[in-house]
Order: structure tokens, then C-alpha cells, then sequence
């Protein structure tokens, strides 16, 4: 991108972005104009480094404008919101081909278009590896955000989709079993796919959220870093603990399939995975148990899977006979993890 | 900060956040949550890069938090209106010092105060390199953004304060000429001390910009790359030109006291400083010349200098007898620069 230097680029990237409607400024002057989406607004940032979160071998450009901007959308979905406006800041090497830049903004672009955000600004900078980073505002539906907070002692706790598949997909990744002919066997190669596509195209539960959020969801998170470490984050901000049999955890079902071919190239276990995974994106919520059947049935109408994980109670959080506490490095820790 | 991991060090982040009053969502849970601040949002974000942005051989983590705060309110400060909500984002090696991270928020809070900005939320992310990001939410004030594109034929191009002190300020601490013993020129000493601060610790127009909105400027943007770069993006988006004499231009007086001492470590000529050394974060704005007396009396009430830079014209945009576009290199380009 040397060549076209930051002006050029930038309107590149402009020119992506588009003009809002009248009275409204996206791109193109110091800072992105709007009318208030809410009287209640949502903000949040995520960020995302090359080496850390992606890695290049097997992340496209259109992954990771995809992946960065559901997977900040995802902090509004579980606050049962809607994300409006996004401004992201790309961070490059000088060296970087403009195709990347041009493949990241379609990414960029189709995510937020996935779940009508608009993306009205950004920033651009040059760095030693790529990073992106994304910035959503968004409101909630008139009613009060769901918070981490309230999940008490009785209610329910339920779980949305499957879990482990983004973990599975990194392995598939990381061992280069994507698209490696396997015309022995047709189901691992469907399976492999879906789960590669499971970790670089995550989608965030923004109608589902929304759903809960009406539905009476006393507590949300969205799992990023695994359902031991986010359960046990939903269950400190309540102040209060839980019991799930590990029977009941929603195991990505190709997960079984990658298990069951014994692959030379490593095994992962796929408990472990739906467990200490991360990055599913799905919605880990508390709900008084007489609403339980009436969410459940809502959800599925919207063909969102849900599953009674188990119990909210005054105890300690354990999954089966173990405490949360005692994964001693469970899921991300973006500080320590390689 | 490994040590830690990042749990731990949001731990440290999240104490100096601070909660926010009842019915807001401050740090702590998926994203922040509050009422808009106002029916017309401004939303912009910024992104300060190690070894581009700035060097830690003569930048504490303090300044980095510091001028990380105000390089972005300085955006919402160019449309007029004030900043009120912020999330960061930061990157850093495992191996940096947790006091450098207790030091960067230090001077992020102290910059957020010191503006009325509230710092709602943050990521942590590992990279290489440190790098920090943050977005803004803030407010017009009821009426609407000033935005690039209001400058007309006849308006008065004017600037806030004196041009080329952080571009003076990093020569100063590039070379090593801060705090060197100077006893045979105290004053020499004193101006090195005062530019070095211009470009460690920025202080973004915040109330000029409500003033300038107020009192009827037209245009406005700030000046972050050079007086050359923004002068011609407020009048490429104006679809105007200007005349601008170079003997109107407000040198920042520090830079003469540098230029003077003659010093064997190189040179900086103070016109060229002013014209396109960036990151000044003065307001460059234009207005109908019937306002012109009313706005210089308003600003002086309040303690902020002005001059009178020049004029709008349908022309070309010239700074005495050369035209902007004439400048082959002018000011930062992130992606071509060293």
C-alpha cells in the first residue's frame, strides 16, 4: 500500500464506506455525525492482532473485517441491543498488497451489512503487523441493557447453538485439514469446512439478544473466551454460583466427526473444546424458570437452538464434581496464551 | 504484565474506571451503557502505533494516555461539540512493566478529566508492539456540526494559538536537547522544556470548538497533519481555494529561541515547522468576515489566541506565491513516513 500512500488509501476506503443520508456525516470530515439511535445507547471496542487472533496462513482479508466487526457486535447482542455505527482503525505494514485492504473492507463492509450497522468512519495507520480494531455504538429496545449481573439463585441457565466449533475450526486450520482431499471420506471434509468457517466467520446473535432481552433474560454474556471462563464471569458479576452437567453442554456436532477420524494430526477432544473453546459468540443468559418454555419456543421459532445448561444456585459454579476455579488456564488469555 | 495475565490487568484498569453513576453501565460488563448524550451524536476514533506515533525512549506511559485522549476528542472538538463518553483499547508485549500500563492510565484518566470525558470501558489485546486505540461518543450542542465542507468565497481563514511546536517539540526530544544542561541559556532551556510538553501532551480545543460552533463558523478542522495537509482538505471539501501570506502564519515563538541557538544537532527552520510539522491540534476554521471582530473578542475573553490567516477565495489555494498541491511530501503520511 506504500505506493498509494495514506491519502490514497483512505479514499479507497471512502469510497467503501459511502455517504450517509441527509443531515447525517459519515466518512470524510473529523469525526462521524448522527442522530442519537436511542435514549439508551451501547458502546464497545474490540480489537483484533494479527499473530494473535488471526494468522495470516489462513486468514483472509474478507475474515477478518468479517470476524472484527461480529465479533464486537457480539458485546451489544449480549446486552440484549442493537449495534447502529461502527468506526474501525486499520493498522498495516507499508509493504501490505491493496487487494488485503480491499478484501478486508468487503468483509468489513458485508459483516456490518449482515446486521445493519453502518460503518460511518475509520482510521488508518501503519505498524510492524496488522491489527483492527472496531468501535460500535448502538441503543437498547426502550428497555434497560441485560447485564452480567442479574442472574439469581433458581433461575435457569441456558446456553444458545452448539460449542467448540470456532476451537475445532482453528485445529482444522492450524493442521491444514481444509480442503485436503478426503474423498475416503466425504463427511469429514463437509465437517471440516463448516467448522473452518465456524472460527473465521462467526456470527453474533443480534436477534437472538434482542429476543432475550424482551423475553426477560435476568443475565447475559456472549461466550468469547470459553464457557468456564465466561460462565464463571456471569456468575461473580451476580454474586452467586451454578451447576451444569457436562451431559447438557451442546457439543458442536462436528466435532464428533473430527474426533472420530482419529487423525494422525492430533486429537481434540470435543467436550474439552465446547468447554475452554472460545470465540462461539453464542448467548450464556439466566431466566426465571417459568419463563423457560416460552423463550424456548420464541427462539426456535426464530430457528435459534437453546439449551437448558442447568442451575443457578446460592453454592459454589461447578460443571459436574469440578469448580470453574480449578481450570487452571482456561480458554484466551490474550496476555499469556500463544 | 505477563505475570498478571489479562485478568488480572483488567482487574487494575477496571478499579481506576471507576463505576458510573446509578443507571449507567460503566467497565465490567459486555459493552457501556447511558443515555445519549445529546440528539445529534459525534462518534470518531483514533490509533497511536510504537515506534510511528511515538517512542518510548522519550514518551512515559503517561503522555501516551494523555495525548491517546486528546489527539481524539480533538475530532469532536473540530465539528463543535463536546466529548463525553470513551472506550480504549490497548496492545502491549507480554514482557511490558505493569507500572508502564498504571502509568498510561494515569494520564488517560488525567486527560479524560481533564476534558469531561468519561471512560466507560476498554479491550486488552497482546502484540509485539504497543499500540492504543480510542473512540469517542460525544454531542453537538443542539445545533449541527461545523462541518469541512462550509467555507465560502470572501470568508476569514483563521487559527487557533501558534503553529510548530510539537513538530519543534519532537525535535527537541529526538536529539536529546530536553532537560541538557544549559546553563548559558536558560532561555533556550525554558523553550525546549515548553515544546517538548507541546508534543507529549496536547491539549485538544475543546471549548473554542463549542465557541466556534456557536459563534458561526463555517468550516473547521483540526490540524493534525500540518497546516498545508488541513488547509487543503477544508478547502477541497469546501470546493474553495485561499490565500494565506506566509507572514501571517503564527509561528509558534519557542521555535525562533531553538532556531537561534544555532545548535550543531541540526537545524529546523520555524516557517517550515509551522507550515507542515503536524500535530498541533489548533483549531483552522473559516467565517463570515462580518463575525470576524465578535469571534476574536469571544476566544480572547477566554484566553485562546486567534489569527487571522488569510481568505477564502474560488482560486486556487496558495500560501504566498506557492500552491498547496506544490508541497511534494508535506507533513505526516502514516504509510509512506519514517
Amino acid at each position: 500500500v506504500a505506493r498509494d500512500g495514506e491519502s490514497g488509501l483512505l479514499d479507497r476506503i471512502g469510497a467503501r464506506l459511502g455517504h450517509g443520508p441527509a443531515g447525517e456525516v459519515w466518512a470524510g470530515d473529523d469525526a462521524a455525525a448522527f442522530p442519537s439511535p436511542g435514549a439508551q445507547l451501547l458502546f464497545t471496542t474490540d480489537t483484533m492482532v494479527e499473530g494473535v487472533d488471526f494468522d495470516l496462513d489462513y486468514c483472509a482479508g474478507y475474515d477478518i473485517g468479517w470476524k472484527a466487526l461480529h465479533i464486537t457486535v457480539s458485546d451489544i447482542a449480549a446486552m440484549g441491543g442493537h449495534p447502529t455505527h461502527a468506526v474501525s482503525s486499520l493498522s498495516l505494514p507499508a509493504h501490505t498488497e491493496v487487494a488485503f485492504v480491499d478484501d478486508f473492507m468487503e468483509g468489513l463492509s458485508r459483516g456490518a451489512a449482515s446486521v445493519g450497522v453502518h460503518l460511518v468512519g475509520g482510521d488508518l495507520s501503519r505498524a510492524d503487523t496488522i491489527s483492527v480494531n472496531l468501535a460500535l455504538v448502538g441503543a437498547t429496545e426502550g428497555s434497560a441493557p441485560v447485564l452480567r449481573s442479574g442472574a439469581r439463585s433458581g433461575h435457569a441457565l441456558c446456553v444458545t447453538g452448539h460449542l467448540g466449533g470456532s476451537r475445532g475450526g482453528l485445529h482444522v486450520l492450524k493442521r491444514g485439514l481444509r480442503g485436503r482431499d478426503r474423498d475416503v471420506d466425504s463427511r469429514l471434509t463437509a465437517a471440516s469446512e463448516r467448522l473452518a468457517r465456524r472460527h473465521l466467520r462467526p456470527t453474533a446473535r443480534v436477534r437472538a439478544g434482542r429476543a432475550l432481552a424482551r423475553l426477560g433474560a435476568s443475565a447475559m454474556i456472549d461466550i468469547s473466551d470459553g464457557l468456564v471462563i465466561d460462565l464463571n464471569r456471569l456468575m461473580s458479576a451476580s454474586g452467586t454460583g451454578c451447576q451444569v452437567e457436562p451431559a447438557d453442554v451442546p457439543v458442536e456436532p462436528d466435532l464428533e466427526v473430527l474426533a472420530g477420524a482419529s487423525l494422525k494430526d492430533g486429537f481434540l477432544d470435543p467436550l474439552d473444546a465446547a468447554l475452554t473453546g472460545g470465540e462461539d459468540f453464542e448467548l450464556l443468559f439466566s431466566i426465571d424458570q417459568s419463563l423457560v418454555d416460552e423463550m424456548t419456543s420464541s427462539l426456535g421459532e426464530t430457528g435459534t437452538h437453546v439449551t437448558l445448561l442447568g442451575t443457578v444456585t446460592e453454592g459454589a459454579s461447578m460443571i459436574g464434581e469440578r469448580s470453574l476455579d480449578s481450570w487452571e488456564e482456561p480458554g484466551w488469555d490474550h496476555l499469556r496464551g500463544g
